[in-house]
């Protein structure tokens, strides 16, 4: 047997004890965005460094951003002449809410028809905890073949504000050959499939303000214009009933689909989109099919709504501000710089003088495409198609990793995307869940990756 | 001196005790739209009740509704040949909310700059001790000329959902020769006025549902439609850039504005509403001055927006639910059961199928015009005269009070409008407050109506 196939037998007898530790992490509420939640993202990343100290990485550290810290550790066991892989990961997760929706406690995860239920379980300490299992099963057989760096960090969930001057700051710490980016899934249970294209994205705050306080519409209604109104009329005006976004020169650095990519995209049909979201029907931008707009189609979506009186009842007032959250994901070769000046451009040209405004951007991320005939590349489809026994599939996906471009701009290396969430695992939302026949193929599929990259790379 | 000048007089000697009920009563967090005040709400019905027999009213009840009660007492003594008057008022209060932008606790009232702060304080608590403190005074004096019977009710602010029914059932205990409605106000402290017209109110929840929870815009972006983009493109469906209501059919009814209205509506310059309403501009329909688009002409405002993640910070949320408050104000001889019909016809034929909507209505009721050359009316504008020694001026107002239209209705009698709010009182928005010096010509007007209006019907 080898040390493989040896590793692979270990992480299956273990796999109550990968329950285990994927549960005690689900429980930290690590949510990167609300300030009352500090300490619970540093209880997460304690935990991560203690188990790379365990698992016995060297250089183990928790190093400080302006914000949230990235948790570091090496094992440069393999040698100078095996690749060394750096793991990218997050250990933040999202806010719950709305808290009502959960059918279980969020940060209380709970087994149920075959799936962990909690926040982050496959957003992504799935993927952590599988990774960190794979490693933990190749060391006890005797053999890690490849070199590892890790760095996890507690800021994706928020649009990794920190992460670019992280990576500027320690190009030689992180120094690597390529990356392994776990925060992934694939297409179906039964789909194994490699992600190479990523959307883009750019977060907006809009707010308007017509004055000082909040009046009573029945004395300033039609005397003092309503915010909310303004607003709605500005949202209006950025994508009409068709689905085609209005605003100016949106469009202009869009690559066309090549027809083999339209067909791959083209792989589930309506009625699968219709059950993975849990939509009363589906919509978008004319003249694509579901798949494309999913993955290969720049949108543009309001992720909030805010004015006046939004609680039971009525209340007769004339908002003083309104606000909208508004972004949009990016595709190649679209810039966020551009949409935002363009996006800026159409607010000036069209919010009324007499109106008070702020757009600020939350978040900022081009769109990324990787090579799909690399070494890792292969080393990551021979492992899939063994564990899954089935042919791997070439997705885009229509979420944003920003860190796939950053990594690719600031350390000059390819990332080979491989993680094992669902399309249906409601990350971002309530009962979020990760699937746990695909966690424990991942567990195998991160051990056949290593051992793959190992042995292709020394060819 | 006649009982009435002697009336005047105790009414002046007693302005501190009539502060300290003002203020008690200003304590009591009577919000009719938030369930978990109603034991507030049966504490102000208790304080008024307990007042009323103190005073030796008759016949003293609180009467249950389906939700909040009235309080109900009459003081018939001035026999049969003198009219009867039925004083309305209402105990509740809105909600304070925002409760970060008050200066002081809404509900501890403060005396600032001639004014006392608090929730309530002009809408309408000011009014209703005003009232009472002046039949308290003619009682001391010892003559009260006409018969009183008072109505107070505990569900104005959330549209007054009971009152019909309790008129309807309470027919012959209500029965009176005209009603005198406090709950108004003047133009300015210095310019006494008469509120003769008064606009409707439609006011509506609309709820849109894409589908069964909250996704991620990543993965689902360009898939499914966004709710909180359909509900802004049918809410700028419902008014033009250049305020003009776009709802088919919506000004059908309205009554030209005679040309003697304008001019009366034109009193006041557009620096004065600018300042009152603490807007940094206005805004209304063209073709109308800022004066008749407050009073006289019908409006739409927004007063809620909710949809998807509102906290700081950014969630990459496509949100399965949108909300809109949405409220028009209508003016002669518009009718809320034809404009609900209008909005929800125009819904129907623009919400796209796949989006499950509800439009619920929480509030409908008609303008009103009262007839200005009444013997109340008389009784009313010498009162006025005679304590601000100014001219009085006839508005209409923007604001809706159901109640007019109710009684003239239900129980055949007509309404005069007398109260003393100010127009920069805040009312329904944070640091409302009741202007003293205006309170207190109140009681006197108060006492002096009573007088005239026992004089003028005996002749």
């Amino acid at each position: 047997m080898s040390t493989m196939e040896k590793a692979i037998r270990i992480a299956s007898e273990q796999r109550a004890q990968a329950l285990e530790d994927f549960k005690e992490l689900v429980r930290i509420p690590s949510i990167s965005t609300l300030p009352e939640h500090g300490a619970d993202i540093k209880l997460a990343a304690s935990w991560l460094s203690a188990r790379l100290e365990t698992l016995g990485f060297e250089n183990v550290q928790i190093i400080p951003t302006e914000k949230h810290p990235v948790v570091y550790g090496e094992m440069l066991t393999a040698g100078e002449d095996a690749p060394t892989v750096l793991v990218y990961g997050h250990y933040d997760v999202q806010p719950p809410d709305p808290l009502n929706e959960w059918e279980t406690d969020p940060f209380e995860p709970v087994e149920r028809d075959g799936n962990l239920h909690g926040r982050g379980a496959s957003d992504m300490k799935g993927q952590l905890i599988a990774q960190l299992r794979a490693v933990q099963a190749m060391l006890e057989a005797g053999e890690l073949p490849i070199n590892l760096k890790y760095m996890l960090e507690g800021e994706e969930e928020i649009g990794s504000p920190h992460l670019a001057d992280f990576i500027d700051s320690h190009g030689s710490l992180l120094e690597s050959d390529l990356c392994l980016n776990v925060d992934l899934g694939i297409t179906a249970e039964d789909i194994p499939s490699i992600t190479y294209g990523l959307r883009g994205l750019s977060y907006f705050e809009l707010r308007l303000r017509v004055g000082k306080s909040d009046l009573h519409s029945g004395l300033f209604g039609g005397v003092v214009d309503n915010p909310a109104i303004v607003l709605s009329r500005l949202i209006a005006g950025m994508k009409d009933s068709s689905g085609r976004i209005t605003l100016p020169g949106f469009y202009d650095d869009v690559r066309p689909l090549e027809a083999d990519e339209r067909e791959a995209m083209n792989a589930m049909p309506d009625t699968w989109w219709l059950e993975q979201s849990g939509a009363f029907g589906l919509f978008g931008e004319s003249g694509y099919s579901t798949g494309e707009r999913a993955v290969a189609r720049p949108t543009l979506d309001v992720n909030g709504l805010l004015s006046g009186f939004t609680g039971e009842g009525s209340k007769t007032v004339l908002p003083a501000e309104a606000m909208a959250k508004i972004s949009m994901r990016l595709v190649p070769d679209q810039d966020p710089a551009a949409i935002h000046a363009g996006l800026r451009a159409y607010l000036e040209a069209n919010i009324p003088a007499y109106i008070e405004w702020t757009l600020k951007e939350h978040a900022s991320s081009k769109p990324s495409i990787v090579e799909r005939d690399s070494v890792g590349m292969k080393a990551a489809i021979e492992a899939l198609e063994d564990v899954w026994q089935a042919p791997v599939r070439f997705v885009r996906m229509g979420g944003s990793i920003p860190v796939v471009g950053l990594i690719q701009e600031r350390l000059g290396i390819e990332t080979i995307p491989l993680g094992f969430a669902l399309p249906d695992d409601n990350i971002h939302a309530p009962n979020e869940k990760q699937n746990l026949t695909t966690f424990f193929r991942g567990i195998e599929a991160y051990i056949r990756f290593t051992h793959n990259l190992a042995r292709l790379s020394s060819k």
